[in-house]
């Protein structure tokens, strides 16, 4: 390749991205260049920015630019309902969907005998003591419908007992889904969970 | 979206990148803000750098940090070669290859008439006075194998006949291609430049 080593180094770091490799951030690289004004001094101030100031909320695990993010400062969000989600891109969906108007907490995984990740290496004694502290009434467990996640949701389930009521989200057919392209268990999740029209 | 407006805002312009979707963007954003000291700093940095240097060469509209790229400046790719390329990725293909040995002219782009783009518009004057003050013996035209690509070699051809030599890259059947696989044009041209043992 040619050009200077910091073209060089800035194409090797981009291809680290997910979703990104070598020849796409070839590509992303000099469509940056071409777009220079619009595109690339607004996008390298922002990362610069965003580098030195996005933290871990160090109550739920969201990712902001504060120590306790927007939704664990803002009283409003103190409803009494706390949702468990794997992960901070799991928070984000939720969020996007703008029906839930409680608290989240982020466990950071799921539990996972192969990896070795146990309680503690997840954020389960923090969501314990929450329940306790922040008056918490409902718990909705929102984790992936993978094994592992089951797996923790049945742990967290028996942590929890008496302290809170527990909830689960749904399972059935997604919205705009057709039956001829879904799974056997989630049709026999949806026909197991069948309401009354 | 959760999270304040910084890291909303960061997630909107990497969407904008090509390869990138609202998705991945947002996985992006994560990746980076979790791995901020091996990553995501050193990116915002090299990105700051880069978004004040890069600048197209103005001998050969290569990109660099340099007014006039390192091939240019360099004394021993003064070999009377001239690649003509349609883009400047066209000629990190090829310094990739590394066969080549001599310098490169970036059209930026090809003709169209369609887009309404003619030889004003590309760099085919410069690439005319480049062969005359530049002492070039050779011009090879690699453009791609497309309508308008194989339209703008041949209006070049025309603008440069007599002042040196032109050739082209050979068509015909890519190293590790099936013939299975290949469409008719490139069977019939590689049947047709078919070359003796």
């Amino acid at each position: 390749m040619s050009g200077t080593r910091d073209i060089e180094a800035l194409i090797e770091l981009m291809a680290k991205l997910p979703g990104l490799g070598p020849r796409s951030a070839r590509r992303a690289v000099l469509h940056l260049i071409r777009k220079r004004a619009l595109l690339f001094t607004p996008l390298a101030d922002l990362m610069g920015e965003v580098a030195a100031s996005a933290r871990e909320c160090l109550n739920c695990a969201n990712v902001g630019t504060t120590d306790i993010c927007d939704i664990c400062a803002s009283e409003k969000r103190a409803n009494g309902q706390l949702c468990v989600v794997e992960d901070v891109a799991d928070l984000w969906a939720m969020e996007r969907a703008g029906v839930f108007k409680g608290r989240y907490h982020v466990l950071g995984g799921t539990l996972s005998a192969l990896d070795a990740i146990g309680p503690d290496e997840l954020r389960i004694p923090k969501l314990v003591d929450r329940v306790t502290s922040e008056e918490v009434t409902e718990v909705i467990l929102a984790l992936n419908a993978t094994i592992d996640g089951q797996t923790t949701a049945h742990y967290i389930a028996d942590q929890l007992e008496g302290r809170a009521e527990l909830t689960s989200l749904a399972q059935g057919v997604p919205i705009g889904g057709e039956l001829d392209y879904l799974d056997d268990g989630t049709i026999t999740a949806a026909l197991n969970a069948r309401k009354k029209l």
